[in-house]
């Protein structure tokens, strides 16, 4: 078997030769790849299934907990959903050659931008293996090659979707080489993959705090960076209350193990008497465990069958992935918002508000890549927002913040048509 | 006096807290400040010209080249072309603020994006004084905190135009702190700048080569890199030849110092016969040193009073910056894109052509920030592009590319108006 470190450049030369032919690709061919991925995946069901087995049988044995097992588990149904996400980018517009901006200078040169892939993009995720699939289905889409690798513990089950994504792909005439899977599962692959500037345009790196930290401060190429969210739902004196109540118990109980899920409320003294009992009892029938500061505690205390716990410092600015939320109340939409400067994430915040002004104030002062005014946190999300797909949610600044879609797998070129025009 | 670390991380917390404060002044005030700092470079010019004196002495007497000599020099006249260059920016619209792609979803939900500044620019540059102007207004119109670090040779100079460009935004109301410039000249201090992560959204060098590649390989934050252009225009043999001549002239003798100037003619051998020599007889005129491979060179020999050299492989792939260029005769489209894509370094790319189907391939194929169908590269510029003013010229893909105005210095939020919606 080669080196890893060896079968790396190799899969890197050929993902950036795949590249230059895949920005030309037409969106025929990208779209009849994709379906051919769709059918491929149903077709192909129990050689995946097979190769997951392999992955699961080890992971138990190796002690993995319940929740990540479930997270590597696929099934036929599960094979079927994302069959059905591939069509769903299938049917997205194709971002590539989109021309805006266009228009014409006084000089009578026309100009505008052109938008074109980015190149080649390095995937670094754990565990779930659909986001092998995730992956090369938006970058197909959107003109770039991809160089994938998962986490060692899904080693089979990535290997035998990239290889059916493979096959697929080459089937529609798609170039080969567009999808690249890194098979060896060597640790030092991670930081030699981090130093491949020249080839790797962009690197996405999906997993836990670990990896994404790892990824940020040792990558030589661009990063993106996302997927964790401290958020905060702030519920002003003016709040519609059932509003209030509905918008808390989504954020917190809907799906409460991923990055838009609530963390933190915070509550306005005026109103906290009569909206924290009516919100904590709703929250206690889904189990949720409440850490209160000594305010909120107070009031709580008096109800009955409530989970209470005096909050902590290391609660505020805590990311809880679980049936757990940390409460505290707020003398104003200030207090609110200084609180929300110090411990968010800048991934989601949301407040609920009757009032114009108070609500203008906290969409325009969050520094944050989704604001909301009366809407819960969960709404953070590319298919949800009417992307079609997301590649991640980016708490960076750069490039694109938010839910990222295919056009933010993208970048441009200005093009100018001239009639002969020279700079005087 | 303190040590360049302290000062560093002094004025790094002080940028920080004004870039709050920055994102959220008013037009008014911004251009009100701008306006004064174009006063001021007026008013207090015996200050900025005294300082320069000091610098250019200095250089002088240390052996700088004429060249780097005349862009340290300032004069009344200078100052008055910086001055109107501050009150372009003041001109422009403010990017702060524009809300945009607000769509309402099925669900009732109302949904956009907000542009917000990035924060707090880090600009390492080198030479030219007026940069610490342009910049600092670039940044203070874009609502984000700078801190500057110009070069040892222009520490005078462009620690007179700080202060002088902090004091008139002071007087405007503009938050302490906007404008930092770092006094100290220890050389450790770019290292040190450059790993300030949280505190800098993003780095800036202006300068050579060698500043460019010390700042993209050793910053902790995104940088956007640019400045270094090899350019070629491309004559094809369906070229209308008068204006390919004052195209290929402009792009070469208008600016020779510059970035989007020509480095490389390619010619279509069929017409090489007819045009070479016209073009190089304009060239001749204007001192154009010809660096020919062997065809180009039979072809120009027998032309009298040139000044031909026979290239070199060094000639392929240079950035002449002089009056210096290399001439290739190719026998297709394809050679000649194949040239620039191996040599080309992603700036500026143009075609001559007539021919619609060939320029179509010309504008999709080549992969620069800017390609050019009939018209002189040298219009890879930020006020020529529309922009008004330029921050720098990206040639990478990610974030922006190709010439850089205001908007280019922000990000954007999502910002959603909801009316009580929870996720299903």
């Amino acid at each position: 078997m080669k080196s890893g470190i060896k079968e790396l450049e190799e899969k890197g030369t050929a993902a950036k030769a795949a590249s230059k032919k895949l920005a030309f690709l037409s969106t025929e061919i990208k779209n009849k790849a994709l379906l051919n991925v769709a059918e491929a995946l149903i077709d192909k069901q129990s050689e995946i299934l097979a190769a997951n087995k392999i992955d699961y049988a080890e992971a138990k044995a190796s002690g993995m907990s319940e929740a990540m097992l479930d997270r590597l588990m696929l099934s036929p149904s599960r094979l079927e959903a994302m069959s059905q996400d591939v069509k769903t980018v299938a049917a997205l517009p194709d971002p590539v050659g989109e021309v805006f901006e266009m228009r014409t200078l006084p000089n009578g040169l026309q100009i505008g931008k052109k938008r074109v892939p980015l190149g080649v993009i390095g995937a670094i995720y754990e565990s779930r293996p659909n986001v092998t699939i995730d992956i090369s289905s938006l970058c197909l889409k959107s003109g770039n090659a991809v160089i994938l690798r998962g986490g060692r513990e899904a080693i089979n089950s990535n290997s035998a979707l990239a290889k059916v994504a493979q096959g697929a792909c080459l089937n529609a005439g798609v170039p080969q080489g567009a999808i690249q899977f890194i098979e060896s599962t060597e640790r030092a692959l991670v930081n030699q993959m981090l130093q491949m500037k020249g080839v790797i345009d962009l690197m996405i790196p999906r997993g836990g705090p670990g990896l994404i930290k790892l990824v940020s401060e040792n990558a030589a190429m661009p990063v993106i960076t996302g997927g964790m969210g401290v958020c905060h739902t702030y519920v002003d004196k003016s709040a519609d209350l059932s509003k209030a109540v509905a918008i808390a118990y989504n954020a917190k109980v809907q799906r409460p193990t991923v990055c838009n899920a609530l963390d933190c409320l915070l509550v306005h003294s005026q109103i906290a008497q009569t909206y924290l009992p009516s919100i904590a009892e709703e929250w206690a029938k889904a189990g949720v465990e409440m850490h209160c500061d000594e305010q909120a505690l107070a009031i709580l205390k008096p109800v009955s069958s409530l989970k209470l716990v005096p909050a902590v410092d290391e609660d505020w600015g805590k990311e809880f992935l679980s049936l757990r939320v940390a409460i505290k109340v707020v003398s104003s939409l200030d207090e609110a918002l200084e609180h929300i400067e110090k411990y968010g994430s800048g991934h989601s915040e949301a407040i609920v508000t009757e009032d114009y002004s108070v609500a203008m104030r906290f969409l325009n002062e969050v520094d944050a890549a989704c604001v909301y005014a009366n809407a819960s946190t969960r709404f953070t999300d590319g298919s949800q927002f009417g992307l079609g797909a997301e590649i991640g949610i980016s708490t960076q600044k750069f490039h694109a913040r938010g839910p990222m879609g295919l056009k933010e797998l993208t970048s441009y070129k200005w093009i100018i048509f001239g009639t002969g025009q020279v700079r005087p």
